[in-house]
């Protein structure tokens, strides 16, 4: 068990059987005082009861204390039944903790259009506020997985001018992965004083950079929850510029390197592509491109299978909707150039790109002609095993 | 061998050996006398050199004789020297049949990105040229497929006012399908009379209702090419109001039983997802809804493994980017409702649903609202031969 929450944060997991037996599928986070929020949610029309929930907490603007998170159920596409469901979960952490309901951030995950088991909620939520105390980021991760492969945290302390903060970021994701303004669900803790305005700005900007920016299969979830909870115990703020620069840069990086866990993780992914676009007209541009090679089919299969097939990654950038001339564009393939503006060079490397496509990470690098606009994007393989794991997902 | 092909055209086929040995991958389409030409083409910015060939041919407007194929190279993302290699086998053609080079259409598929084998081109091409004669559909058909599991062609006769006329519709294509303005590479050939504006229109509807809605992989080819063909040689003209309906609605019939042809044959695809979105805002609304689900590898995985899983086609409209109130959404799969004005029902026919999720053909209902607006998507699923098709094609 690792100490590795920031000061004055406590978590707890229990086990209400919710989808398998025997693992914990309840988490609780909870901080001794009040936290300055930020939030961003899925653009998804068909938002979770629990995103619908946190929003309107979010909304509100008032300090908050605690996050009740679930596997196996994720209370999307289930109406109003669902929407009082997941405010009666509040009330029944309320009346174990002394929380008021406004305070608790519900986030949940797994099977969508099926009601919660509100039975088994009232048999876990003791045990799950008894179990309390540990402040262990990797219990709390596991008991939010689904078809996760490895728990995905990241910790780290920085030094700023006043004293010592630390940032603590857990998410779970592997399947429906398109975060659009956050991810499937996230929780970003720290014990640094932070305002309220800066502190979801800064969240939005490093999302932005980092979860907005990965995919494992192109599908945005009904759940994508992103929370940040600041509590100040540490008594250091942040509101100074080299520290803001500090501990932004530290925020962005560290979901940065949790995105990247969450494609690591992709269902049944062998491989990271990471898709640089150049030369772009303007950053939107850029994002089009790079977008459509990582969303494409036959890309992520080729990759899949270590065959340089580069004539599908040009195909995808064609189709992308980018507005480019097509003989000033080149692309790279594993450091190897492939197409050189417009026309295919190195025929003869096939023999080197076989082996550099066994790497586990695979960088294409594609220039769209001498614009300013760039834009990174992230994006699993596409193999046997993803298949098998969502054929029949749900049994 | 069926004498199938409309009056007045001949078929031949040779074996060049561009990719696999011990099967014809050369196809000759010609016609006794000038043709009326309608041309749809990729709306991929890399064009193949055979596209902007065709592409030339259909601008400059004058009447053609043939159309030259072949499978195992794409000859797209070639830059000059794949053009320059097109035009050579127009005028191998030419030297062999003493057609002008401007009244061949060359279409090609297959591997991306590598140059033409011009040796075998002009080893295989006297033999392509002798073998004319036949007019069978399949063999042309035959020697255009890739990884095509079956032939996909249709013919028709049409009783019109003045006589009969025949309609036969030639396609090749079962991955990097989802066509924009045309498909893979679709010949249509006719004795009818009509005048080439005309003959443009028709074609251009009846793909926009047929082809340009379909989908096995969401990528739009390099190669995609629609030809349309009418030589007159029945003495038959199109041109009433009758017998324009007529034949318009046989061609979008048959255009549409070949399209559908394509999603069946979807790489490793063994279910054809039928999506009907209505009650949208307006049919571009309902277009957007339908590709959405259509394109979504959650939705095609569980279709592929008959799992229920209808949250993940809500899921895929709520991403849509569609206009409309969630609360108001209905879902019907496989004639089950479950999904009803933003509320699950029907929780307890998951068995019913498991059997008629058995058949080959998944029918998916969805009403966004009482708008006028609606689309029907044809999509494959996803299983496990479409990845190892795919992870090693070229090899």
């Amino acid at each position: 068990m690792n100490d590795d929450l920031p000061k004055g944060f406590r978590a707890g997991t229990a086990q209400a059987n919710f989808k398998k037996a025997g693992r914990d599928d309840l988490g609780l986070l909870v901080s001794d005082s009040p936290c300055v929020l930020s939030g961003l949610f899925t653009q998804n029309a068909f938002k979770a009861a629990p995103v619908v929930i946190c929003q309107e907490i979010a909304r509100r603007g008032k300090p908050v204390r605690a996050v009740l998170a679930n596997s196996g159920q994720a209370n999307a596409c289930t109406g109003d039944k669902g929407l009082e469901n997941c405010r009666e979960t509040q009330a029944m952490l309320s009346a174990n903790t002394g929380l008021s309901p406004d305070e608790i951030l519900p986030i949940s995950t797994g099977v969508i259009g099926r009601h919660l088991l509100m039975e088994r909620w009232a048999a876990a939520v003791p045990a799950l506020v008894r179990s309390l105390g540990a402040r262990d980021a990797e219990a709390f991760t596991r008991a939010i997985m689904t078809t996760d492969a490895f728990p995905k945290f990241a910790s780290r302390d920085l030094e700023l001018s006043a004293g010592r903060v630390r940032l603590t970021v857990m998410a779970k994701g592997a399947g429906m992965i398109c975060p659009n303004m956050a991810t499937m669900l996230c929780v970003a803790l720290t014990d640094a004083l932070v305002e309220r305005q800066c502190w979801q700005a800064m969240f939005r900007a490093a999302a932005g950079k980092t979860f907005n920016r990965v995919s494992v299969d192109g599908d945005t979830s009904t759940n994508d929850t992103i929370l940040g909870l600041a509590n100040g115990v540490a008594g250091v703020s942040v509101a100074s510029g080299p520290d803001h620069e500090l501990f932004e840069n530290a925020l962005t990086d560290i979901l940065g390197k949790v995105a990247y866990m969450l494609v690591q993780d992709g269902e049944g992914a062998s491989k990271v592509i990471h898709i640089t676009v150049s030369g772009a007209r303007d950053d939107a541009d850029a994002e089009r491109a790079a977008r459509s090679v990582g969303h494409s089919q036959l890309v992520k299969t080729a990759v899949y299978g270590g065959d340089a097939n580069w004539g599908r990654i040009i195909t995808a950038v064609g189709y992308s909707g980018a507005d480019f001339e097509p003989g000033r564009v080149s692309l790279t393939l594993c450091g190897v150039e492939c197409f050189s503006c417009g026309q295919p060079v190195n025929e003869d490397k096939e023999e080197v790109l076989a082996l550099l496509l066994r790497e586990k990470d695979i960088h294409v690098a594609i220039s769209l002609g001498d614009g300013p606009g760039q834009y990174v994007f992230l994006a699993s393989d596409l193999g046997h095993e993803y298949v098998s794991l969502n054929a029949d997902y749900r049994s």
